[in-house]
């Protein structure tokens, strides 16, 4: 079974998005494409530090990071769309594949938020984050070492819900790790 | 943590499923609006032991069984559709969440298959089925116990590849079990 890093490493990449959101209460969808560059960050990686700095946790504690970046269109209007965030995982004592997620969003807002995450059994990627206004949670897995699938619900505290599902192919920067692609491989 | 027969109890009742298909290699989407009926079936159901004949297994290793009815309509041009399908699920000897799944489609075709389930740590439902042409994996899980979440990804052995996404919201037929519905709860 791939561990937490694996998965990161195998994540690593360009990308491209398809996604559709779908909104509970009045079932409409809206649709957008997006370039996503998605880069792995080892424990000792600046921004690891900075984020840990920034969320007041001890940075030997991280096992590693992710930074995600993209550019995107929205189908309706055509309108484009950029944005960044940084994740840092730092894992439960007891446990490898779970642990606590910190999280920075930039591109318009700024916001520190900080969530679970959780590698599943079946190889998905759980990551929840909560606001004073908004839950979420996210899950990403591989279909194959070169389709990844990932969906998100967020909910508002005033009942608001949208749930946003995403078919992303590998356009280019093949796996860190041929283990991990391995291990991918092995899953199906 | 939930076991099978109750994450397939909390799955019993009316659902509106509003799905979208991502058609991987031309980026194009598709969407669809249904009504679901999903149906818990007991071990000693007769579509259980009868499915079970069909597929020459011991009705006695069957745990549980659903009937899933569908009625829907294609946005793209309002064209309707509609189907059944019955599931059967056959654990293996050591693991009570995972093993063997009989399926069986009708609804124009109908066809016999067999595939694999497994109910992950982090409570996401995973069965796939594979035929000579058609290699297919559908994830479920619930976001609360009144929305449900579902993707599909399948791809033929000619290299076509769909996924698709459900966000389904619980229309009526409140779950059969309370446990099933408190354990859907404390997982949030």
């Amino acid at each position: 079974m791939m561990n937490i890093e694996e998965f990161l490493e195998l994540s690593a990449g360009k990308w491209f998005s398809h996604r559709t959101s779908h909104f509970v209460a009045t079932q409409k969808s809206e649709g957008n494409k997006s370039d996503i560059i998605f880069e792995f960050l080892p424990a000792d990686h600046p921004e690891v530090i900075k984020l840990c700095e920034q969320h007041e946790v001890n940075s030997s504690k991280a096992s590693c990071g992710a930074k995600v970046t993209w550019n995107g269109t929205k189908e309706f209007k055509g309108e484009k769309y950029s944005g960044s965030s940084v994740l840092v995982l730092v894992p439960d004592e007891d446990k490898s594949n779970e642990g606590k997620l910190l999280h920075k969003m930039s591109g318009g807002e700024k916001s520190l938020l900080t969530g679970r995450y959780k590698l599943g059994s079946d190889e998905a990627l759980t990551l929840t984050t909560e606001s004073e206004t908004i839950w979420s949670e996210e899950r990403l897995w591989f279909a194959s070492p070169n389709l990844r699938m990932r969906v998100s619900v967020v909910k508002g505290k005033d009942g608001f819900s949208m749930a946003s599902f995403s078919s992303e192919i590998r356009m280019g920067g093949a796996p860190a790790n041929a283990k991990a692609s391995q291990a991918a491989n092995s899953a199906k």
